[in-house]
């Protein structure tokens, strides 16, 4: 089965400047993914009309389908018709076709158009015109045996519209043999890290994953997920799934894997607690606020998310966890004695079936020699009411501690929720 | 003066695949902006070997300056150093420099390395090793007159540790004369829009300010910061500086304008709070503990930042900020009145001097024609007690209101802190 080869080139100097990052190359290669092509390459390239059309010219000789996105506008900076128009041997010229598409995307938005409103309707001779359902420039392509060109605009939610629709069947008209259908079987493990699992643990998974399929290895936060990328149909990612299911269910890996699928902690949190309608609760002071930050991102969390107490200060962990004054002089803000009360006492004011505290420090400042920057006390509170405490070292800046201390934290509440 | 060009290969099939979105560009070409380098092309490419190879070589040729992100790792799709010795007429040797510093990195996490855990020691024997500050595999580097190629890790907290550390040297060395003195003035506005400001409020604005340099206006979260970018060193920014406030300080634009500094509004927070020793506490619905999660991002913030109470669930709105029930009856959870009481609330439940909450419809479900997704409603408590509330309406998807939700709720607290 051929394998049709893809390029992009994404337009615009305000990305090679660093003023917005790119939020279309993602979004596009997932689509290319999904419709059976290789991505082979991602170029971004600037305004400049030399380098432009010397790219374009080779991505296009290189690659079965070439998509560009960016300079479709009307200012002065917007070149992509220009140079489009010298790497296709045509001339600018107006087209009728699109005349009628302008005015009709503005008639969308209740606006008149005229050929005196801007250029919308020069178009490269040699091109195509292609619908824009979400935008007012219209789209352009090239068809050939076995080769196709498509140039969409730069604005994410315009391109999006533009994939979903009228770029399918391009891809049809260009590929008629094209194999629509690859599947990833993802692994994600937790709490073990990539040279452990492949070199001590599994020293041959890597190998027998890549007799089925293209293998890849991915660190998370705090683990890894591996990926199976091969040829078939959504019965066969089952089958696959089921195979290694059984392969892996006695393997030294088995404790340390938590999802076959690409979803996030998150999701996955609220998605399972949602099913066995369990109520959540956390009690941070490291994190301040991010566990309850990370669980609230997903659409649907207040069925279940009842709320965090970020007690950042000392007083706030006595006076609304009943965290013990002795226990603070004792062992310590940052102890297991105190992440166990403090998750007792999230638990009660929020009367939540699941907890979890996290104390810990997150530096640069304030570690020590016997609990330095990276160190980690969480609580875990069951649905039965049982209390148990964990330590842990990461390592990391301010931002990474604080994002992998969260990690971890919802790694507890997922296992209790597993666990009830 | 000589501009330099350069060039960035970020290598890795996981961003091809769509698996993962490159978080390292932007990066990048802001760190090459404020080096003087011009950023011609990045591209992004796979892990096949003969494709990497000639991309490498081809963009080598191109350009003064070639960084390198991605392939670096353990595992086998990590290909990197092998191109490299092929690119550069070397072979993949044991080097010594490169085995004192994985032993040194990895004795940083606590854990010992030997020649068995990996091959981080073998380096193309054309090439330098470069330190790698947080993470364990090296960098590497080659150097010639005029031309520098540059090899990082694609971890994204590894690479920014290389851009502010032992990259820099290695562009004196390469670039001994490139033009190191580019300053750069920033106004940072807020709650108004680009438009509203150069064609309103102060339509000469940008002329007068392009006679002093490069003008350029990017819109942030709930506001606009204007750059003047100009040659000149440290002092003549203080007078770029002080000419400029002058200037604007009886204009339309001075009560919109928060700060004249590259600060992020947290840290901007963090340290005016510590300067005038006043405590601070949040009371958050909808954003969920975002509000206390970029607070504590600040190192610092413990000084100041007593807690948030993230009360997602109106019972706990109840028990723990002593909102009435009546109120959340009669005018709804989103409502100015429930603002004021849950402000009212944790002011009293922290005992901080200022006091933000945040209660709104961060969507996409929720929503009435009444109260659509994108409202908010907040109350500000300042050192005095006077309780202010507030209503504003945004547009975006679920993490972007909850992030514009929270950014409006910083600036609440902001001009409390001024206030005082």
């Amino acid at each position: 089965m051929a394998t049709y080869r893809a390029k992009i080139v994404v337009i615009g100097d305000e990305l090679l400047s660093g003023k917005i990052a790119d939020a279309n190359t993602q979004v596009m290669a997932q689509w290319l993914d999904r419709q059976g092509f290789h991505l082979d390459q991602v170029i971004l390239c600037g305004d400049s009309p030399k380098e432009l059309r010397e790219t374009l010219e080779r991505a296009w000789s290189e690659s079965n389908l070439l998509i560009t996105t960016g300079g479709l506008g009307p200012t002065p900076d917007d070149i992509t018709k220009t140079i489009l128009s010298q790497v296709f041997q045509g001339e600018l010229k107006e087209n009728n076709v699109a005349k009628e598409m302008v005015i009709k995307n503005y008639a969308r938005i209740g606006k008149d158009w005229s050929p005196q409103t801007n250029s919308y309707h020069i178009i490269p001779s040699t091109m195509e015109v292609i619908e824009n359902p979400q935008g007012l420039a219209p789209g352009l392509a090239k068809v050939e045996e076995g080769k196709l060109f498509m140039a969409a605009p730069g604005v994410p939610r315009e391109l999006k519209a533009m994939l979903a629709e009228p770029f399918i069947p391009l891809l049809d008209r260009a590929f008629p043999e094209r194999e629509k259908d690859q599947q990833v079987m993802t692994i994600r493990t937790f709490g073990i890290p990539e040279e452990k699992i492949f070199f001590e643990l599994m020293p041959n998974l890597w190998d027998e994953l890549a007799l089925e399929g293209k293998v890849s290895s991915l660190p998370q936060i705090v683990g890894v997920d591996i990926h199976l990328t091969f040829k078939g149909q959504e019965k066969d990612l089952e089958a696959k799934k089921n195979k290694w299911q059984e392969r892996l269910k006695d393997s030294p890996l088995a404790p340390h894997i938590w999802a076959w699928e690409q979803i996030s902690l998150e999701e996955f949190i609220i998605r399972e607690a949602t099913k066995k309608n369990l109520t959540l609760g956390a009690a941070e002071s490291c994190t301040g606020g991010l566990v309850g930050h990370r669980l609230t991102n997903v659409s649907g969390s207040s069925a279940v998310f009842l709320g965090s107490l970020v007690t950042y200060a000392n007083e706030a962990k006595e006076n609304l966890l009943a965290v013990k004054t002795e226990t603070l002089k004792n062992f310590g803000a940052v102890s297991t004695q105190t992440a166990g009360e403090m998750v007792a006492g999230v638990k009660k004011a929020l009367a939540c079936d699941i907890a979890v505290s996290l104390t810990g420090i997150a530096g640069p400042g304030g570690g020590t020699e016997e609990k330095p920057v990276g160190l980690v006390c969480m609580g875990s509170a069951n649905s039965k009411g049982e209390v148990t405490t964990h330590e842990y070292k990461f390592r990391g800046d301010r931002n990474y501690l604080k994002l992998r201390f969260s990690e971890m934290g919802l790694h507890l509440i997922r296992q209790a929720i597993d666990n009830h």
